[in-house]
């Protein structure tokens, strides 16, 4: 096992009408006016932004909006938010919504107190030391935004999809996490999410560190929980129990206690952010395609952990590594297509993907050999990727 | 799933020499001058206490010492401690040691600032609304304090062994954990320790909370990497995997992440603690008895949930939940026995153990109806107790 500093300090409030402790949750991490972010309205129309804003009156919190955020959401909103924030004296982000609209409030959180441009940070040219404090009232089960460190910013100039992460500094003080508020997701979205969720535990599971049973047996744990309460949120949206399963579950995929002390790998990651940069389509389904491409090809070059994935997640029975990874594959793209998910480019409606273009970019800013559990330079990236054809 | 709230913000630095790191985690907390805990001695004879004393100087937090305390601990040092720190302007704790000793200093650092006496909180007479900050470095992995909000002490009036719970304000503030320190545990203490991380399990698992298993399916994880690594520390005792796999799950055991959404037993902790109360035989080893009386009792009264226990950790195969119960507690009385641990209280060394005394003080402690798995009166309990003979 390796060494680790593993800290989450994010308060939880999980259950039914968790939203209208909005305001008492932002009184008590001293927020006096918010800025509260969120995307295309669905907010609006449900009536949970009426709720979010009350709350926050109710406790003698200001707010100011900023509402409009997109999917994959780029860097000049981020940049409307850090103006609106410093011009409107805000101490405080409440985003209410999914990945995206918690991670544009975390830059926006990161971006307000620096004095240069906050793209450093995504860049890597600086380091988060203070943010504004940011709360969420969490609508999609996906992204685990709502328990990281991190957030996945898009660069227009050059589409740059870039995830940064903090061990502390952006996660949120506060995540109100209301299964009901999921039971309108279209259930595309809803898989999606499922498929995201599943990614940021292979990620970390895809190790070479020895020794990690705790980590894998938890890991294992809560993969094997999406798998069995996937098909109920997909049968019945408003199934509670299994929509609060599938949300809890979201979060401790990606919150880090599947990834302590051991190194992660976070290749399918990085390649699917350039399939969604490139063709703007939705991240978790990009997922659903990259994962068992990249599965397929550990199978004949580095069987082993996949194999171990199948045998005890999948119930796969081979012995010989190599098999029963292909078998996980199969199992895996199977689960997915019952969700109505893509496993091919075809599927996600790119018949002709330029790969090159793909592993051009992928390399450009990943650096050209990227990869933990099994490294990859650009002839085996493109392997992948056209294994996902 | 029950709502619920979760919050764990203790700081982790966990692998070898994380103890070298108490000042400037202590500096960090803004301890200034802190009082050390400990226990009787092992840790002045390992060199463990010199290297934590110089690493808090060398960072220019200045400290007093508290040691000698024992397991199972009692109010006495308690109060020792609070007028210590109250004498010297104190305004941290640092924890060298087990359960007992972090036990011990949380207790301290709720009674410092408490105008009242510190019992007020552990008779149920007060709320712990501050407290001195705790920070841990951890020797014995059991009792999974170092990260827990909770503080088992013994009130020497009338032998009353209670558990606090909080749910934040006792947690410490960081916990150093160096797998390395645990390498000179002696045998029944590791194996004491790892019964006692099972049962914090176990308390979460039996539930009658329906649709939990997101959190089924960790606690099982957790449980399976006990199972598969307790073997390995106890032949190999310098196995720094085996014991960093073990350290890390007794963490996990019992910092929540195990309960969260369901509701809670802890009869069989209630039930050993009067054993240990009365006796003072170590936790851990007396749980190793109580547990398997307990799962015996369930098995003829209530079986599903240990017959799922039995099926998907011990490798149970019985249809019929009864049988399968039952057989989860052969082979967990089996895993017991291998690692050294009594499961009779004849093997605890109590011959002819006062069962009516102690039947007479854990409803006198408790309530005259206890448990949530399982409701239980006086003649229930009465018949566990005597199920462990």
């Amino acid at each position: 096992m390796e060494n680790f500093t593993y800290c989450t300090p994010t308060k939880y409030v999980f259950g039914r009408d968790a939203e209208l402790q909005a305001g008492t949750e932002a009184r008590k991490s001293l927020m006096t006016k918010v800025l509260i972010t969120y995307g295309h309205g669905s907010v609006v129309r449900s009536g949970l932004l009426d709720r979010v804003k009350k709350s926050l009156s109710d406790a003698g919190v200001e707010y100011i909006e900023l509402g409009g955020i997109d999917p994959n959401p780029t860097d000049p909103k981020v940049r409307e938010g850090i103006e609106l924030c410093r011009n409107n004296n805000v101490d405080g982000l409440v985003a209410v919504g999914g990945g995206s609209v918690i991670d544009t409030a975390k830059a926006i959180a990161a971006g307000v107190p620096y004095p240069g441009d906050f793209w450093d940070f995504w860049a890597g040219k600086a380091i988060v030391e203070t943010a504004l404090p940011v709360g969420v009232v969490l609508t999609i089960p996906a992204a685990g935004s709502e328990g990281s460190g991190n957030s996945v910013i898009t660069l227009l100039d050059g589409m740059h999809k870039i995830s940064l992460r903090t061990e502390k500094a952006l996660r949120p003080v506060w995540s109100l996490m209301n299964p009901e508020l999921t039971f309108t997701l279209p259930p595309y979205q809803t898989a999606s999410g499922i498929a995201d969720m599943m990614a940021h535990i292979f990620e970390r599971y895809f190790t070479n560190t020895p020794a990690v049973e705790i980590t894998d047996r938890v890991a294992e744990g809560v993969l094997k929980a999406i798998i069995e309460e996937a098909p109920k949120v997909m049968e019945r949206p408003d199934d509670y129990d299994a929509r609060a399963n599938i949300m809890w579950a979201g979060t401790l995929a990606h919150n880090g206690i599947c990834g302590t002390g051991r190194k992660e790998d976070w290749v399918s990651h990085f390649m699917e952010h350039e399939v969604s940069a490139v063709y703007g389509v939705t991240h978790g389904a990009g997922l659903a395609v990259i994962l068992p491409a990249w599965m397929t090809f550990m199978a004949n070059h580095h069987p082993e952990k996949v194999a171990q994935f199948g045998r005890r997640v999948m119930g796969v029975m081979s012995h010989d590594d190599a098999t029963a990874a292909m078998e996980a594959v199969m199992s895996l793209k199977a689960f997915f297509g019952s969700l109505g998910l893509p496993v091919t480019f075809a599927g996600l409606g790119i018949d002709k993907p330029d790969i090159d273009l793909l592993v051009k970019k992928l390399h450009e800013n990943k650096g050209n050999i990227i990869g933990g559990y099994y490294q990859l330079g650009p002839e085996q990236t493109k392997e992948i990727y056209q294994l996902a054809l």
